[in-house]
């Protein structure tokens, strides 16, 4: 495949120096964009889109053709795995993911196994490829996943849920039986990521979109243990070159000294974290990824610069930073108010790398 | 008034011994007991009940008939203040509370004005009265109100949201905007809360319920600020008797040690942190409130009093701390597993106080 012509993301991941700031936003390939919707429309559905290589390649290139973007991501869903052990992800209209067989017994637990990604996944992973192709080596691919415990909620919920009520009560009641789910999705994770970069993913991502809904005690048994195991399990280098991880737990900011001592090489931060308090707590350990308040994209082009420059002036001098919105872009959100984002960033930035 | 039988609640405030652990839970009063709902029903609705001082004295009494609290709660909603302004607060079936004339341009923004609280919330401070006069010393009575960012999310947006783009894009838009309804906001809080004490509140809790959706350097201007100045303005001690108050940002665990120097006597924490840690940040400056998940409660209350004992050992020996859980009780939580909580704090606290 091509040789990598901008690398400064997977150089920043890996703390080296680079001459501006790299960003990418978190749901670039979104609703957001008239041209993803009109996709959209021609898959017939948001599954139709995520499990079709060709549509979902030509989302994920979309984001790309506008904003000078300094990495793609693989335009996908965090519960394809859970979908892949047989759950039945579907998308109600209006509701989000829900699964059509989701864990509400012992004997559904114990039956849970590790699906085969190479026959279950390998729409996900051609999908990797034909990006691989599509990108001529202009920017490093993201691969991805959801984290052990957030595809958990979903598959024990059943859906998204407000409080997290039937998860919760086994976390309480049946540690046992949460363990046993989250044994089988770490492994899971692993080889789905390790396929990934097998296919040619040039670093991954976990999302852990709900550990940060868990007290402190909870959340390093049954989110943070299993992150540890999956980075732990990594592919760290593909054809001599590092593949860079990513760890992002949401509302994870109290715990980001634990999360940075795993062995991932960078973490990701929401917009509640002051980054550049953030980097003195995990110091040289991790590159930060993150975190200006996706909620800034609504203001005026000049705010949005003047909030950029907030955040890069937190994080200081040097390297080590990917600049990213603290949680995805939001649907109502202006295009143009993207550009002006990734314009002020690297404008911005050059200054903390002279 | 009768004086005060039990007083663990304010000297565990004060940071003074007491034999053992006091514990209220948020939303005491609620739809989780079926008296309450029998109340609410002959009331006719919530607004119906909360505006009168002889069903809302009612229903603030009832979880104190079956659970060993040790502190009551006055009930009201948390948006009467902007109501008073004349903003229009009322309820749509299953939405939550909303406003009929919210805050959407300049000229309405600069209309507002710090309401006539004895008059407007006279039924608020009659309700004070008549609860302590039905107390009759058993127990303290917290008296409260929303903070002036939470206050302004909901007088900006209309009503709930997941994302608070309205309030957001005038935060970094016109933030002088915001700040003139924040400071008339907090000069209306510190009149409603000093009323309220000079009805008969004996403490005072300040809730920032959507302080946590900011970034860190917004929390501090935009609600932390707030909070300092209608900490300063306060009745601190009334007929000779300190009144305590405590402050509680969900979502501000990364912020404790600026919330416990803002000269509040007590911090309340949500489930997320862990109070052990949470005291070692914060030293001998604050008493802290919390921080049960809530979620616990749909365990066993078995495993309730093994999660209950986890909260006690984390914070440790000694005084300071009043139990509580980290969010209000949820509506589906059955009402026998509160009573395992209350006990279980109980029992369990006094090897801590010896």
């Amino acid at each position: 495949m091509a040789a990598l012509i901008n690398d400064t993301f997977i150089r920043a991941l890996l703390r080296q120096p680079t001459p501006y700031t790299p960003v990418w936003i978190m749901r670039q390939a979104g609703r957001y964009l008239p041209e993803y919707n009109a996709t959209r429309k021609r898959a017939g559905s948001f599954l139709g889109l995520a499990k079709n290589p060709g549509y979902a390649t030509e989302v994920t290139l979309q984001p790309l053709a506008r904003f000078a973007l300094d990495a793609a991501i693989l335009f996908s869903d965090i519960l394809t795995v859970p979908d892949a052990m047989g759950l039945g992800l579907y998308f109600a209209e209006g509701e989000g993911p829900k699964f059509e067989r989701p864990l509400r017994d012992e004997a559904a637990i114990k039956k849970l196994a590790v699906p085969d990604i190479g026959s279950t996944l390998r729409y996900v992973t051609d999908t990797v490829s034909q990006i691989r192709g599509a990108l001529h080596g202009k920017v490093p691919l993201i691969g991805f996943s959801g984290s052990p415990y957030t595809l958990a909620c979903y598959m024990v919920e059943g859906g998204g849920s407000a409080d997290f009520r039937r998860i919760k009560s086994m976390l309480y009641d049946r540690p046992d039986l949460l363990h046993h789910i989250l044994d089988i999705n770490a492994r899971s994770v692993i080889a789905y990521l390790n396929a990934q970069i097998e296919a040619g993913a040039q670093a991954v991502m976990i999302f852990d979109t709900w550990g940060g809904s868990l007290s402190a005690a909870a959340y390093r048994e049954f989110s943070l243990a299993y992150l540890q195991r999956i980075v732990a399990g990594l592919t760290r280098d593909h054809d001599g070159v590092r593949v860079p991880s990513i760890v992002f737990t949401k509302g994870g900011g109290l715990w980001l000294e634990d999360i940075a001592a795993i062995g991932c090489d960078a973490v990701g931060l929401d917009w509640t974290c002051d980054i550049g308090a953030a980097r003195a707590r995990v110091g040289a350990k991790v590159a930060l990824q993150g975190n200006l308040d996706p909620m800034t994209l609504f203001a005026q082009p000049e705010s949005i610069r003047a909030q950029v420059g907030k955040v890069l002036a937190s994080y200081g001098n040097g390297p080590g930073h990917v600049f990213n919105l603290g949680h995805g872009v939001s649907q109502f959100t202006n295009p143009d108010h993207v550009g002006a984002l990734v314009e002020a960033v690297h404008d911005l930035s050059r200054a903390y790398h002279a």
